[in-house]
């Protein structure tokens, strides 16, 4: 625990849930607050926390709760008040704190010599074996506030400001998630609005602009906000100062790449920048939008932090925050799919990070959603939607008819890594499972005449996408002969449709890449991100398309400035190089958990830095010789 | 919904559920919070309510959400921020609120003039499909906080204040729950400490006086709390004003009970207050503690309250909040027989008022209640305890060897119960499940030698104690030959040790007014109830026994002062007196829901009210005849 005594101590996943609402609920456009539209999981408001100590000396220690939790505490028959100096015997003693809030996490804060709050203690809610208390190193604190998220804070001044139409424009480097700090030059005239953009164009768009305020009077600070642009309609450049308070939390960036290609070093630095902009209290689809706690999004996330921060919390927070309490009800988000690629997430997060606690916290929530998907299975064995739940995989023209081909890949993938996880009874009826639904896919979809798998058996109409044979693919689902015909008859078939959404081109190029077109891959990532570098842009974009008119740039979603200028899963190449173009891959086996196994070819000079747990794996290509050392991280 | 217009709106049972939380939460002893020790169930943090209209005109409505209550209006395509005013046009429109907040219930209140919100909304929860939202005569003003229960407010003045030990001791004529307003006077000279206590002997003890507190120094006021008492050390009776604010929830006693006999009319009197002092927002065990809401004591309250003040909102509150969410994980309480009589309460408050819609909005909960209930069974079908579990029947000497009789005839009366009111297949399955468990019960516990039912089969101790005996004979589950028999063989015989609590004391007397003694349970009550009363008691006592030493009439559960002085379950007179003495029993198929069948030669003059529903039903008994007739309740 690095040397920190004591922790605020909650029950596990509470504090993760409570900062999901708020997160979810924090969503504002145009005046309008918009909370997500799914379930909302809640956090316990009554928990009990124990331990027994053997102590030497009589000692006294406080007990702290968070905001309006209310409680005492027990030192064997003797009760005292929530914030009283409690004192406590000589010899074994059980000591338990019994706090509940209504609103918040009912945490508290133990503070002695010898008698503290950390993941020592167990909490118990009335209704679940005790279980070890939660901890985490952003709160060690007694005065904290566990409602408020510890976020450092970096001070940016505009790189320009300029008079636009009356108003003034101040442009900042790059997109930021910031308070304004406005100081009038002539005290008490603040002004009365400000207009934010991710984008010149929205900062400038008036009414149309996604996020406008008005600087508090008094201390001229605006609420926390993505934006890279603001504009003061009304004001000259010189009549304020501004200066942009960006927020984040401490989740650094451990990864360095440079290679002899100067683009790919220059994509890399830029999603690192976006993604590390994405990286909140939880994995968000993108800064400014939506904030909402998304299960796909959420799901390449984890594949680019591993190898860009290492930072196993915000995984385990956002994969927490994503299930809910047991038993679900619904689906992550309400879309099956999110559900699955929320077990397999989690099981490859237990994979990378070898975290066997989390891994016995999160099995018996794998196996409750488990049950759930199979309990929605029609008479062939194969997964269909629930009123109210939504059969997604991607915004692509499916044949929806029936049961959803590429929705039985995604099921077929997550019954295999729950037959590797669970214990025998279940793996075996997982595997069974298993078995017996890639033999009804095989039944079903697979058309042998096309050599491809169609969407639907149920139409009639046998029409092919690519989804299902990316996921058969990435998911090793089945035989290489097969894999190699499906990317011959499906990827590189013209007339199969594209990939429009960068989404799912994410399974595409992984699929890519495990059927060895490397080539391909990076033609396509110099094209597409180099592209947008290209272009100009300071982070990447949620979809980027040369080709469309220069005013429908921002739109998405039917809104003119609907698209996200900086966007999690823009960040992809981060995993793509590291992974395949570098051969750095997990591998529970491996001492430090990664194998490394380089492609030749692709590049003549390397000099790369990635994570792996305590240490910083470093990566160099000289002279035709790779070489792979690893450093205590942060040890420089 | 008399005349009322606009209403506060929610997912139903969401704000009693946040409700009960505030009141579980609210037991303050000796300066230390004691929040319940069960699993306290959340409200939802997120809810859409919707509703269509037609309008002749088009018209403007604000919507105005909770405290801290975040979202958005959709008028067919077009959102518009909470707390703005919302044009509207006419002809056909879809309107949506979607509201959100983490510390108390999304409520949202919609003021229009068509436009308004009631219980013709629905509300989601992304979850179950849509409800009707629901409503209460407690919330109906636009600017009122649903987080706070409307109280009204009596102010009493000390009927006596005399010096002792150097302090003020104030006695007010009754119990009550008051916030104490205290002005020195002499201005700034303020108390510094309040001693309150239910009896004189509380509140002179010091330290040992359960709840004491400083007046706010600014306003001289103290928190709501139980006491007839308050001592001011320090202080001279002339030194200060004290008034008490008594504040209680608007729910007016309507019955009257007078006959020939002083004693009976003086118990239902003190009965009748001390119930109402118990009546909060939910219906409490005891003013002063635990103020928790339990669900053995709720389920004697209905029987007393539907006679009392006929008030359905107090009972629907009680049993939703004793309830929690869907799927049940823990009993109510955590005591399994609690869990039972939740199902029977329910059933009777369904019976006693006819509300189908609440039976409708209960039974999936009392299914999925018994549900966890029948997963709970041993080999031979007897209902045990899981870990965690309490099976308490009550507090009495039982053989708790295996499973315990009492435990097993609850479960077929509330088998019995649920077969009545379940859709046709669930009831063949509920009727067989009792068929089969009195088969069990008649096999395993009935001792033929004894005539009587053992506590357990498995110990071979043919222990017999009274509960049994008194569940099948209230419950009706077995033969009246055999209710007869076990009268004689346990209720009447010596050898069988008595019941010894008030709580279990109401299913005896209950037990035996059902068999026809009416006049020993008259005995009982003049001597027990007449007893209190001839001891002075303004309110009736949780239990009583004059025989105890003055020193430890106060004492309870191992604490001085912890008997209540105030409790709901010595009301039971009420119930006793109405329903067998007056000879008024709920009755579905009478036209008004009340069967009148009085027994005769109790008393020569009658003069009593009862609440029916909108009216209330007046029964006299004057010169040999008894009549009865019914007024609209409030006319005059």
């Amino acid at each position: 625990m690095n040397g920190q005594k004591a922790y605020w101590i909650w029950y596990p996943g509470d504090l993760e849930l409570y900062h999901a609402l708020r997160q979810n609920f924090s969503r504002v456009e145009r005046g309008c607050a918009w909370p997500a539209f799914w379930k909302s999981d809640g956090f316990r408001q009554r928990v009990t926390y124990r331990r027994s100590y053997d102590l030497a000396r009589p000692e006294t220690f406080t007990v702290t709760g968070g905001p309006d939790t209310i409680g005492y505490v027990l030192v064997n028959d003797r009760k005292y008040p929530l914030g009283a100096l409690v004192s406590c015997p000589a010899g074994k003693v059980r000591i338990s704190v019994h706090a509940a809030c209504i609103g918040c996490v009912p945490a508290v804060y133990v503070d002695g010599e010898n008698v503290f709050s950390d993941s020592g203690w167990t909490a118990e809610d009335y209704c679940l074996p005790p279980v070890q208390a939660a901890c985490s190193r952003y709160f060690t604190l007694p005065g904290q506030r566990i409602d408020q998220w510890p976020m450092l804070e970096k001070v940016y001044a505009p790189i320009r400001a300029e008079e636009v139409n009356g108003g003034a424009l101040f442009t900042f480097e790059t997109e930021l998630t910031a308070r304004l700090h406005i100081v009038p030059r002539i005290p008490g005239r603040m002004p009365g609005e400000v207009f934010l953009g991710e984008s010149r164009e929205e900062a400038l768009a008036g009414s149309a602009c996604y996020f406008s305020c008005k600087p508090d009077p008094e201390t001229g600070l605006t609420p926390r906000q993505a934006m890279r642009f603001a504009y003061l309609p009304g004001a000259g450049p010189e009549d304020v100062c501004v200066r942009a308070r960006h927020q984040y939390v401490d989740i650094p960036v451990r990864a360095r790449f440079v290679c002899d290609d100067e683009t790919l070093n220059r994509i890399f630095e830029v999603a690192a920048h976006t993604f590390s902009l994405c990286c909140d209290v939880f994995f968000l689809d993108g800064v400014k939008r939506d904030k909402w706690i998304w299960g796909g999004d959420a799901y390449q996330s984890l594949f680019v932090n591993r190898y860009l921060t290492g930072d196993r919390e915000i995984e385990q927070r956002t994969l927490i925050a994503l299930r809910g309490n047991d038993p679900p009800l619904t689906h992550v988000n309400t879309i099956v799919d999110y559900s699955l690629l929320w077990i397999l997430g989690t099981a490859e997060h237990a994979l990378a990070y070898r975290d066997e606690a989390f891994l016995s916290h999160m099995l018996p929530r794998m196996e409750s959603l488990m049950e759930l998907l199979l309990s929605q299975r029609d008479e062939n064995g194969f997964l269909i939607g629930r009123k109210g739940d939504w059969i997604y995989v991607d915004w692509a023209e499916f044949d929806r008819d029936g049961p959803l081909c590429a929705e039985q890949m995604l099921l077929a993938a997550a019954l295999s890594v729950m037959a590797r996880l669970s214990a025998s009874d279940k793996a075996r009826m997982y595997r069974e499972t298993a078995r017996r639904l890639t033999d009804a896919i095989e039944e079903y979809f697979w058309d042998e005449e096309k050599q491809a798998y169609v969407d639907s058996w149920t139409s009639g109409r046998r029409a092919v996408t690519r989804h299902a044979a990316i996921l058969a693919i990435v998911f090793d689902l089945v035989p290489q002969a097969r894999k190699r015909r499906i990317a011959e008859t499906v990827l590189f078939n013209d007339d199969v449709p594209p990939i429009t959404t960068p989404y799912f081109r994410f399974f595409e190029l992984d699929a890519l890449c495990r059927m060895g077109y490397l080539k391909e891959v990076l033609d396509q990532i110099r094209a597409y991100w180099g592209g947008m570098l290209d272009a100009g842009v300071a982070t990447f974009w949620e979809e980027y398309d040369p080709q469309k008119p220069a005013a429908q740039q921002y739109a998405m979603y039917g809104d003119p400035f609907g698209k996200s200028l900086c966007h999690a899963w823009a960040a992809s190449p981060i995993y793509l190089l590291a992974r395949y173009f570098i051969g750095l891959s997990p591998d529970p086996s491996a001492p430090d958990g990664w194998r490394f196994d380089p492609p030749e070819g692709f590049f003549s000079e390397v000099s790369c830095e990635f994570p792996a747990g305590p240490k910083n794996i470093r990566i160099a290509l000289k002279e035709g010789k790779w070489s792979r050392t690893s450093e205590i991280y942060g040890k420089d």
